[in-house]
């Protein structure tokens, strides 16, 4: 059977989340609805990030094992197609060989989180960002930032449910970029490692906003993750500000 | 009574426009509704641009008498809170001088109209821009654009039901930027002048993109121009995509 991947993107607010899930609507089961109009009885597919209720995708990426051979740019406007009128987009659909795993063969996962601060409401972003209210101290944030890049032990930033077998990631980038907007500011994180612990940018992001709001020194990121402890750890953001940007493997199957 | 000033954003999909209409919601009256919490009996309020169905605002801006001397911050967080859940926000407010008018005193009106040209449709931006399919020679929709420049009879990018005394307008600005998007382009037209045509900007964009898709030859523009006649405008573009992003004063009243 030949191997698909696709590039999925979604606004995760009307789902469960990625992951099928009886009784709610999740975005694996969209896509697989969309499948199985082309191809009944399919198996499951999977994929890179297991992005949770709320959050966003402009770059996740799914197998699927197809019995006839698909033209890959049919295929993706077929899924389309068929997946309207739910906010879920193949951008990009590739055949690629069957040792192929979204998953498994992933070597790093990037994501963004976009925050808003400004006193008055977000009209346009609403459910798009994590709105802020008071003013952050960028800087404060960059220099608490800095402490997570590299290898860590991230109990500290992982949900009690993670269900990875160890808690050591290597995390590669934190960039913290800003730009105005009318009566306020954007922040924007980007995050990048081989994968991530359940949870592990929210952690992070909820964590940074309390020292750019002066509620936490810097170094007290330091602490916290040195405590390797969950309980130390700051209010995790909440999801709608986040989205899987990007998957890397060895070979890009969309180049 | 002390007159004050509001710079207001809005998502225009839930409402019929700016304007108060018997049975249908409006950005008005959200507003006055709004003031009215603050003040009742108040007296109707007044916006720069009369934006159509659908159609945003970033930098909208009306003026209201108030009984009260409010202090500005005051009075849009007070606002604010009785706007929700409506996607309308109080950017700012200021006191201003009784012979401001919103719309009168306005030298200047900026609009911003998004495009996304790509297959896949678009998800998180749905509603907040045209969604284009082809590809776009944005180099021949800039050669169309520049006939449009300056002062002209715009007889023929007005509609039907314009109520304007003149259909002879100053354009002072179209500018076109791209920028790529994953597996896709925006396209911003930036358009500014005293003051507008009703659809003008719409049936603008709505030509250019004709000719960004190679159905018309960028001096067709110029051709539809000439004849003054509404009959040789292109397809009007839907509104999602357009937004009044500014209004000139001689003193900005928000500084």
């Amino acid at each position: 059977m030949p191997r698909y991947a696709l590039k999925i993107e979604y606004h995760g607010g009307p789902f469960a989340g990625w992951q099928r899930q009886t009784g709610q609507p999740s975005v694996q089961a969209a896509v697989e609805a969309a499948l199985a109009k082309l191809e009944p009885g399919l198996s499951s597919i999977a994929a890179a990030g297991r992005t949770d209720a709320g959050v966003h995708a402009t770059g996740q990426v799914a197998h699927a094992d197809l019995s006839r051979d698909w033209d890959p740019f049919r295929l993706s406007e077929a899924l389309n197609h068929h997946l309207r009128p739910a906010p879920v987009a193949i951008l990009a659909a590739a055949r690629v060989s069957d040792d192929f795993h979204a998953r498994f063969t992933a070597i790093e996962r990037r994501y963004l989180f976009r925050m808003i601060v400004r006193r008055a409401p977000v009209t346009h972003d609403a459910g798009l960002v994590w709105q802020v209210r008071g003013p952050l101290d960028t800087q404060a944030m960059r220099a608490g930032a800095a402490h997570l890049v590299g290898c860590h032990d991230f109990t500290t930033f992982r949900a009690a449910l993670c269900q990875a077998k160890s808690p050591v990631k290597t995390l590669d980038e934190i960039t913290i970029e800003t730009r105005d907007i009318p009566h306020g500011r954007e922040v924007r994180f980007h995050l990048r490692a081989r994968s991530f612990l359940h949870n592990q940018v929210r952690s992070i992001v909820g964590t940074l906003e309390r020292v750019g709001a002066g509620g936490w020194h810097p170094d007290q990121v330091r602490d916290a993750l040195e405590a390797r402890d969950r309980a130390r750890c700051g209010p995790v953001s909440p999801p709608q500000g986040l989205y899987l940007t990007g998957v890397g493997y060895p070979e890009d199957p969309f180049a």
